[in-house]
Parts: structure tokens; sequence; C-alpha cells
């Protein structure tokens, strides 16, 4: 009898993926750049966090945004009106970025002129939550229209990001979304991860978010 | 030199998916079970649509459902309050639901007594877009609050689906969504499909959104 050949395809890919997202932090580290990775479902509001960070932080640090999606050119577009370097990364069908597509965002930019680089994934609770991206930080956020029991349905990427923001905090009257009940799922899959309260329409709650993301650019630096 | 042999993983298990939803199909004719797959984010609103459709058309059909989740049983529990066969799909760590997946769900139903059964996909907009669950019709639906760009940045879920659904109407005054907009966007896409306006959460639109869906239920009887 023959051996068998056993192809783990998706082992294969995800361990070549982290060997070249340990590359990509190095790199980074190297050049002083600290790479945050937002992920979320469609519609949470990444984009609007972005820009609100960046014109919080934008005083203190230089930073730039690498934004990914499937398709179109529209998030990056609405960063770049706020004038920093934006690259747009569109993954074709892909349902998550992985580190080679990180790479080729940072060949687009000058690592050199960077302190803050914030990375917009694909929309989706599920798949970007394997796929090391090269970041210093995962932010996973969630927005009130869509319910606080996404902690029972989606679990690992609650047991796996570093920090949660809750957004649209402004239309909390219009749902059934109970910030206590939110932050005891996600305390029973992860009890160290600080969760933020934010709206991002009306900018309630930014400047917290933003001192501890500060904090941990500095803490890192 | 020698040959090379190119294996196509992915081409592959969508051609054996395929092969296996034409299979279900099939079956599902022969039983007389007309069945549709909803689609959308998570927190769009797909189990209560489900919920709101199997109210309206409980009188009559003969309706069951099977719940496709990650983790939990929240939403089978939730529908099963409203006295119908309910069956809850885990798939662990897979974005999307397969028709090997959805034949085990069959298995778990008593086919010879139902009229009407309807699927929830799991919540992402990318991953369920191609690979066939032997559905006979395919309902994607959008909220208000994820915003009126889903279509330039998702376009394959909205060139494919067979009808859609805008949920949570009743805060379009709390959010920038353009009903309009948004039309000419799937209407670009999708030319034929209609747009159906619904707020599950009060009602409003349920009533033609099923005049509609019994509409295609005759059709395939």
């Amino acid at each position: 009898m023959s051996e068998i050949i056993l192809i783990k395809i998706k082992e294969e890919i995800l361990a070549e993926n982290k060997d070249l997202a340990d590359q990509l932090r190095e790199r980074l580290d190297e050049k002083g750049v600290f790479l945050v990775n937002f992920m979320s479902s469609p519609g949470s509001g990444k984009t609007s966090l972005i820009v609100r960070s960046l014109n919080h932080l934008g005083g203190k640090y230089r930073i730039a945004v690498i934004e990914g999606d499937v398709d179109s050119a529209v998030d990056a577009e609405r960063v770049a009106q706020e004038g920093v370097p934006a690259v747009q990364i569109q993954t074709g069908g892909s349902c998550h970025l992985t580190a080679a597509m990180v790479d080729k965002g940072l060949g687009a930019l000058s690592l050199d002129s960077i302190d803050l680089l914030f990375l917009e994934n694909i929309g989706n609770l599920i798949c970007p939550v394997g796929s090391d991206t090269g970041a210093h930080l995962n932010v996973a956020l969630l927005s009130v229209p869509e319910g606080d029991d996404k902690p029972l349905k989606y679990p690992r990427i609650f047991q796996t990001a570093d920090a949660f923001v809750v957004n649209k905090t402004d239309v909390l009257d219009h749902f059934d979304f109970d910030l206590g009940t939110f932050r005891e799922r996600v305390r029973r899959l992860n009890p160290d991860a600080p969760v933020f309260e934010v709206s991002c329409k009306t900018g309630l709650g930014i400047d917290l978010w933003c001192q501890w993301l500060g904090g941990r650019v500095e803490a890192a630096g």
C-alpha cells in the first residue's frame, strides 16, 4: 500500500499567511509604524470611525489608511478627502484581507512618513478573524442596529479582538440593544478587552476611544 | 517535461455543491415544497422578516424554517416560539450554508407536511452568493442603518439575488439612506428584481412583500 498524501490547503495557506504577517509586523516595527486592523459587519461604521480617529489624532501622529473592499473605491475617496494618504485594495471576491494584500498596500505608501496606519478590513464578522494582517492591534466594531446578540452568534471575533467599539449609540432609543447585556456577553468571551461606546455621527465617546488608542501607540513606540 | 496537474479545489467544490443543490430542488419539487433562501449582513433582520412572513402567510401555507448560524440556537428558538418546525444548523466556522448542510436540515423535517420552507443563511454579504443552497428563490435583505452604498461594495449579491427587501425603514429619518439612490444602484446591477421596503418592527410593507412571495409560491406549485 502506498503512502497517503494529505494536502491540508487551508492550514498551509494560514501558516504561510502568518509567516508573512510576522514579517510585515517586523518591517513596520523597524519603521516605527503602528498598524490597526478594523473589522466589522458591512455598514457598522468602520470608515466613519477611521475618519473620526484620524481627525482626533492627526495633530499628534502622521496617519495613513489602507481600505479593503470587494469592489469600489468609495471608502478610500472619503478618507482621501481628509487629506491623508489613502490606498484602496479591491479583493474581487475575497471575504477578508490577507497579509499579502496588506503587503501590496504598504508598497504604495511611504512608511518613513507614517506613525499610525489604519487598515479597514472587508465587512464581515467571520472570514477576517483567522487571517493575520500583520496588525499590532485588532479592533472589532459593532453598531447598535445590529443587535446585542452578535457575541452569541459570532463568538470567534469576540474571543480574539483586542478592543471593541460600539457605534451608533445616538440611536439606542430606537433599537432593542442593551449595553449592559452586550458588555456581559463580551466579558464572558474576552474578559480583558475594553469596550468603547461611541457615536461617529455626533462624536460622542470618540475622545475616550482615541485617548486609549493613543496610549497603545505610545506603549508600542 | 511531465504534465502539470492542476487541482482547482474551489471550482470542484462549487460544481459538486451545484449538483447536490439541483438534486435537492428536484426532491423539494416532488414534495411540493418551495424553498426561500434569505441572505444579508449580520443584524439586518433576516429572522424578523422570517417571523413576520410566517405570521402573515401561516394561514395559507404550512411553513417550516431552517436557521443557519456559526454558533448558538438563538434564531431557531425565536422561530419555534411561533409554533412552526425550526431546525438550527451550526456551521462552526463556515461563512455560508452549502447544499450538504441544507440536506441535513431537510432530513430533520417532515417534507410531506410542508408547503413553504424558509432558510436563513449565515450573516454575510459575500460568501453565501456563490453557494447554491437548492432554494427556488434567493432574497437579499439590507437594513437602512447599513447604508445605501452596499450595491457598490458588494455587487455580486445584488447582481444575483431574485428579490430585495430593505428593512428598518422606520428609522429612515435617523440615517443617511436614500431609497431612490439605493433603488437606482440595484436597478443598474439587476434591472428586473423587485425591491420591497419594510419595517419588521412596525409591520409596514410586510403585506406587499408577502403578497408577492405568495404569488411566487403559487406560480411554482
